[in-house]
């Protein structure tokens, strides 16, 4: 006797179901017996991916998709009050093991299962009972039914039923999921050695409503809506002497009360009773479960209308298995749920990490960054051939959006990420001003620095093409300012209107540029070209803090000969007496106590006002100040390992993740924050930040404007042009490399890009901060990335071990703006900024240019350098590359490398935009040294910083487990940024 | 026509045969369509089982041991210059695959198959050619033999054999292990896009000798002595129609000349040659590789005499796999070796670590640490009930060992311990040194750390019953001196009198010890009460170190006021003129320097001077000394980050074993060197380390000999005896819990222990150190096991991917002996000693304090407390003990240390031994709060710090990959260790 119901209600029923559209390719279900072929290569594997294809393409189609299934495995146990139904594993994706005495879930884990196992359910499943489409509304209907449609051979004593019935009906003990506050709580109130509390009494009946402690579940938030569950209960029953199965799919999700650990409709039912023998069933009962979470199987299962059919599932099932052998694995570890998981329809292929083609297969000399497996830029990038044809394209694109760029922004999420994305641009103003001050004898500040982001932010965020780019000041202008500046003090010129000509240049070479749709040429830049750039840039910041630091050291010279006997020689006196003698500072060497006489003109006077009334400094301590560099070298160290750690928080296993988000999102504040409570505790007269405390420019001897004529002589303005040729191309090549990184595939953008537009409202920006004296601005990598993270949208729930699904960012221009608003109110914020010590900024900025320098692929092959082969890291091209290549690759690398920095310490520093095109020549000559296929691994795409990953490869192959990754700390992602 | 050989010379040659003793139990093997069963629950794994077992049986017997086997496995490619064979992986236990491109070997890996390409190969194994026991003598002779016995219905042609032949006989293309160095040669080699040079010919034929290359290999140190080579070649030829199959098992082991990468005597070769079909060749090809690989098959595979003996081993194998759901796992991910295999016998267990016993099961209340499941201590810690029943017995125990202690000596390894662990000594002689004559006012100095060093440790070495045992200082013997100094400081008694009458009196009472057995008590100390001691020794060590550091702050002022611009006003003068105006240093706030006067009585007179001529230092600057305090904090938190930085070292991917090994070894001292240098290079009058020029005590107070009476009232030598039961107490503790880690029997140890006799010996040099005033010396944990791990013995040779397995200890005395006598006569470095630094060692102090804080369970378990139960590591506790009865324990544990720390703060500081006792009471109650299930988790034995590892549980489930880890760094061995 079959127990499926055919025909009746069967089409209109499938019609009804919402996954069972197309109809299944299993009319010619291979016989068990032939599963495993005795022809010498059966081409059952080719079969059952044809098959598994079939059964997914109306997924393709997106109208339909199954509910997910929640499945729970009840073992019945003995325990001293009677049998026992136990909850004893759960799956949504991977399994969750109820840890025996531990009375907590495991972590979730990849099931693997014994071979045998799997064959013993198929046995189970061909002789068992099977109720397909079975109507019920309860659980003891479903159980009467099941043990009355009993196989013939097999049939139950209606005394034998009775006693199974009741047994099934019992009650299950659910292990819940418990928060750590709940688990703290119970450890004073249950202090002795029994269960936890609050578990129903064992031998009730499963009650038609749920439990209080389902209701309570807090498991339930991981479990989709929609979802359905699926009951596998296994056991051994002294009085069977035959074992008892039934497989029974209800016609419709029926909620059954108290028997699932969260309440859900159920749909699928398995039982398993038989004569002792504990193991066998418990593994069996695995076996089905693991086999129901299988998303292919499911869909199987859930329109079967035969017993053939779900046989033929389970062979499909069986051969895509992967086995482990005996011996060579520890069978008590677990395996973690890998970050990224394949595609059902691929999951057939053996190994597709070896087998997929490369994303960047064959890559031509000229358009690699736009080849068809790396589409960073779509259709915005194409050219049209007209003058400003793009930038028309780009307007005409972005138009019809303009509306739901404010509407879209009506979201919680997009308040925080205002003031996290306050936070980090305030961070990057005072530092960025702290520096530019620095290196331009405070002709551009931190007050600049404020009033230019702020201004440039909003009018860019109100205007261009992509309005979840933040403009900010970045590393390679910093450069630049600072070799023009020390070029102007060289050659007598003034500095600022040197650069306001400049700046009026820039703009018009950009106006040019987005004319002739030059933005297409980003293509020529490959991953060589910007990580020779960020490289570069990174060095620069690390050997410049520690330049300053050590500097510092002039400025606050420390005795090192100090001796506490010789205290009583050290002194300093004001001499007015003898203006002739002026050389109070020279006397370096430590004079002997005996010889020393006394200041001859002592004086009550203070070192300014001696030096003011036209005296010397005389005396052996003038010279010195105690503790000042030590203390900033201590503030130094503590702001740049606070940085590190605080921002390595985030991968670690404390606090739950939202704590740990938030302290790694504010790292920089708050290790800034902390050096400066420390300071201002110490009280020692540390440098500090130069800002002016009212609204005035922080050089006194300029003003808001910029007079294009006067200081210089009037050629200047248009030899003004060559340097202007060099920024140029920096701020094309910093703008144009953010941009596209910003609108990668991955992000799913639905808006479209706009670099056209983008590069026009740079280029007149500069006209404005040029004229004003205001720092220059372009798009910043890693701020834009942070401002796209805060604004993910994710699926809400996602089962346990499995990552969340990403949908796409909030495209909107409401935060960035608000952001910048905020960020023009903070002006006022000057007599907060001036506690902060430069030791602490120069802290921030080390930590800047070793995360930068660290997220490139070139650190990771100069590391390899050092390592011996067998310790490597399994990267995936060191996979397809000889090692002898990849070291010769790397050495040509670092060859460049040292050419720019020794270029960059000559006079020649100046034409250093050049040298970065020089770059793109040297890769150009690369192709004759290398084959397509090295430089393809090599030299390829930078790896996706996004969300939903087109290179999780290299994610995974980094050796990272399950570790969250944020794209900040992507590699990749903090390509020549960070330094920014 | 089957072609195995019946009868003719089996018997015989089975006997000749190493390893083919037992007859197999496969005289009915089940025919491969019984496999999985058609009975609802097949009894095949026990069957399986069953037959494993006898397989092993002969093992056990440890006669006989099978060669192992090495795997290669060659495919046929087609290149442009034609065929071609290459190895594409090969197996001694774990797979390595050659990396396409990447022309190197994949790390060694589990092999994953597809579950399809063993039932491919079982048919390929039941259809093709089998020839066992085949004599031959070159391949050539093989191929043919092996090509005319094919079965009838497959019979080839005459021409088609030829061309097989001609095909098989080609020389294949090894993949060569290189060193790094051999690459970075090659770097500059080969800048051409072609193979790597130095390759034979592709056409030409296997040579009959072996190549040079395969002579050169680098890879020939990781076969075994004594393996043989396995060969399996798979490819597809156009020219056939049907497949090829032969499996061959040669009589001998026959060297093949230049077939397999290394040259080996060959046993087995597989061949599988078939029409175009590429990837299902080279999966089946894997297949048997990994089954060849197999322990078990193996031996089967060794003895079989019919195709049915071999088809049952692969039964047997079948049975025995894991299988992973397709879907559920990233099929690229390669899965690494796990640090610990399941013996072969017990593999068939699905979750072993589940269901094994667990090792301290049920504890009794006395008798936990000599339990069954944890046999700590042997036959050595027994009573006899006689009066120095035990001493006698180790003395007889040990005198037949006495001569090979010296000749166990005589090897290389020998030489390279005594310099480790001479610097380690070294190392911790200074440190503690300096520690205690900072606790003594110097009434113990470095000098007298080094000469009590040298004489204890060399006599414990030559009389001792475990002279691998190294004597020193240890942490709480140096807080009780502390304490003691202190006592004797408050109550006016002469602290070195009262010390020699305490020490008379230890030593009485240790002899009263050993007569009585007390040795055997050690069995009542569990974990909680070692963490306790470790735990606050561990906190004394880092409060200590700190609070030594602010007080440098105390001792070396800043002026934290100090004002660039007032730098005129200080200044610092001797006043010799004004005796009564003394209030020289208390004017802390700043003089207003106008009204501020220069000194009346300006000398050129030192301070020292000054002070001596009675003069009273005056001015502003005279109670600060600039720059030291910060300096000395910048040497303590550099040395103690460069330790630590230094140890981890060793678990780094960077540069080979040996290098990192060699740096985390002498971590320590190569920090203290740096620090050294650092100090040295900047100058300033940091305070350092007190050592006498000459061979005079420290504190010129003291002579040589300590006098019984004089200083103190007489009744103070029998109000002695009160402390004295305290140290009794500690020493006992200390070296008595070293001595059983130490005899542990993971170390393998053949002479055995001697508990009495290391008590004795530790009791009679109390005696002497004290009379002369020398610290007191017990076992030192940490020094011991890194003196018994400089002497391990290891197997030469280990499969990839495999540890080396660990053979036992150069149990000897001469080691110690040599590092005693070296560090007699570094009593003369005196003039190098005095140059390090005080903060340095505070550094070195904090650094031992913080690593074995964090050595211990509970600190992982304090840990947990702020962990989300989802991210807590899978610990084996929390496998079967529920969160909140951890997390009680926890706190009960962090109470207890908190009541120690009270007390200790208090008055009753010196009864600091007697407390440690009430933790054993407190022990006792826990017992009364939780099951002995739980506390057999929480409260069990101390994770082996052993080589042979009895607890790799632990270590596995700490989430280690394959981290190597020595046994200072592994969890429990460093408990109340480091801090010694």
């Amino acid at each position: 006797m079959r127990a499926h119901k055919p025909g009746a209600g069967g089409p209109a029923l499938r019609a009804a179901d919402s996954c069972s559209q197309p109809r299944l390719e299993c009319s010619n279900p291979r016989a068990p017996s032939q599963a495993f072929g005795c022809s010498i290569f059966p081409s059952s594997t080719a079969t059952a991916a044809r098959r598994a294809g079939a059964a997914l393409q109306w997924e393709e189609r997106g109208d339909v998709t199954c509910p997910l299934l929640f499945i729970q495995l009840n073992q019945l146990l003995s325990t001293p009050a009677g049998l026992e139904w136990r909850e004893m594993a759960r799956w949504i994706k991977f399994e969750e093991k109820v840890e025996d005495g531990g009375e907590r879930w495991s972590a979730p884990h990849v099931p693997a299962l014994p071979l045998h196992s799997l064959f013993q359910l198929r046995t189970c499943l061909q002789k068992g009972t099977m109720l397909l489409d079975l109507d019920a509304t309860s659980f003891k209907e479903i159980i009467d039914k099941a043990l009355s449609e009993q196989p013939e051979e097999a049939e139950l004593q209606p005394a034998l039923r009775e006693r199974l019935a009741a047994l099934l009906l019992l009650q299950p003990q659910h292990q819940p999921t418990k928060s750590l506050l709940q688990l703290l709580a119970e450890l004073g109130l249950s202090p002795c050695r029994g269960k936890a509390k609050g578990r129903p009494e064992p031998r009730t009946q499963v009650s038609k409503t749920p439990l209080k402690e389902q209701l309570r579940n807090r498991f339930k938030k991981k479990v989709p809506p929609g979802a359905e569950a699926a009951h596998v209960a296994v056991g051994e029953v002294e009085f069977l002497e035959k074992p008892f199965t039934a497989f029974i799919r209800l016609r419709h999700g029926v909620s059954l009360g108290s028997l699932a650990e969260v309440s859900l409709p159920s749909r699928f039912l398995f039982i398993l009773l038989g004569p002792p023998r504990v193991k066998a069933y418990h593994e069996v009962g695995r076996a089905m479960a693991t086999l129901l979470a299988d998303e292919l199987f499911q869909r199987v299962a859930r329109q079967a209308e035969h017993r053939e059919d779900l046989m033929a599932g389970m062979e499909a099932f069986l051969d895509e298995l992967v086995v482990l052998p005996p011996g060579k694995w520890d069978p008590g570890a677990r395996i973690p749920p890998p970050s990224h998981l394949p595609a059902p329809r691929r999951r057939t292929a053996v190994d597709p990490l070896d087998q997929q083609p490369h994303g960047n297969g064959d890559m031509t000399a000229a358009g690699d960054r736009a080849s068809p497996g790396h589409p960073r830029s779509g259709e915005e990038l194409e050219r049209t051939g007209r003058l400003f044809g793009g930038l028309l394209r780009d307007i005409r694109r972005k138009a019809p959006w303009y509306g739901s760029d404010f509407s879209d922004a009506l979201h919680p999420q997009c308040l925080s990420a205002v003031l996290y994305i306050y936070l980090a641009t305030v961070t990057n103003a005072i530092t960025f001003g702290g520096m530019l001050g620095d290196a331009t004898a405070n002709m551009q500040g931190v007050l600049e620095s404020f009033l230019g982001t702020a201004f440039a932010g909003f009018i860019f965020c109100l205007f261009a093409g992509q309005p979840l780019t933040i403009l900010s000041s970045t590393g390679p202008v910093l450069v630049f300012e600072r070799l023009l500046f020390s070029f102007s003090q060289d050659h007598s010129l003034d500095y600022l209107e040197f650069r306001l000509w400049i700046g009026l240049w820039v703009a018009f070479f950009g106006v040019v540029l987005v004319a002739t749709e030059a933005s297409h040429l980003v293509g020529h830049f490959t991953r060589f070209t910007e990580e020779g750039f960020c490289a570069l840039i990174s060095l620069i910041f690390i050997y410049d803090s520690l330049k300053k630091m050590l500097s510092l050291a002039d400025a606050f010279p420390i005795n090192w000969h100090y001796r506490l006997d010789n205290v009583t020689s050290y002194s300093c006196t004001c001499n007015l007496s003898s203006p002739g003698h002026s050389s109070a500072g020279n006397d370096t060497s430590l004079p002997s106590p005996l010889t020393w006489q006394p200041p001859a003109t002592p004086a009550g006077l203070s070192r300014s006002q001696c030096l003011d009334q036209g005296g010397h400094l005389l005396g052996t301590s003038c010279q010195y100040v105690p503790d000042v560099t030590l203390v900033s070298f201590l503030l130094f160290g503590g702001t740049f390992l606070s940085c590190t750690a605080l921002k390595r928080f985030r991968s670690s296993r404390y606090f739950p993740v939202g704590v740990r988000k938030l302290v790694s999102d504010f790292a920089v504040i708050l290790a800034i924050l902390a050096s400066c409570a420390v300071d201002a505790l110490l009280g020692l007269e540390t440098p500090k930040l130069l800002v002016p405390s009212e609204l005035k420019p922080t050089n006194p001897a300029r003003g808001w404007i910029v007079f294009p004529f006067g200081a210089n002589p009037w050629w200047v303005c248009l030899l003004s042009a060559v340097p202007a040729v060099l920024v140029t191309i920096l701020i094309f090549m910093d703008q144009q490399i953010t941009a596209v990184i910003l609108n990668r595939r991955e992000y799913k953008l639905q808006k479209g890009a706009g670099f056209h537009l983008d590069l026009l409202c740079v280029s007149l920006l500069m006209v404005v901060t040029s004229v004003t004296g205001l720092p220059w601005y372009v798009s910043a990598t890693v701020i834009s990335l942070a401002h796209m993270d805060s604004l993910r949208k994710e699926s809400a729930t996602s089962a346990p071990g499995e990552h969340p699904e990403f949908l796409g960012i909030r495209e909107q221009r409401l935060t960035g703006l608000a952001v910048f608003i905020l960020m023009g109110v903070s002006v006022f914020m000057a007599p907060v900024l001036k506690h902060i010590p430069m030791p602490v900024l120069y802290g921030v900025f080390l930590h800047m240019g070793v995360t930068a320098l660290n997220s490139i692929q070139l650190t990771d092959r100069v590391r390899l350098l050092l390592m011996p082969a067998k310790h490597q890291p399994d990267l995936a091209y060191l996979r397809h590359v000889p090692l002898r290549r990849v070291h010769l690759f790397t050495s040509i690398q670092l060859l460049c490398l040292a050419l720019l920095w020794l270029l960059k310490s000559t006079v020649a520093a100046i034409v250093f935009p050049v040298m970065l095109l020089a770059l793109v020549g040297i890769r150009k000559g690369l192709e004759r040294i290398f084959s397509p296929h090295d430089l393809s691994w090599l030299d390829g795409p930078l790896p996706g910083p996004g969300a939903a990953g087109t290179h999780p490869r290299e994610r995974l192959e980094q050796g990272g487990t399950a570790e969250e990754c944020e794209p900040m700390q992507r590699p990749g992602a903090q390509i020549n940024l960070s330094v920014n």
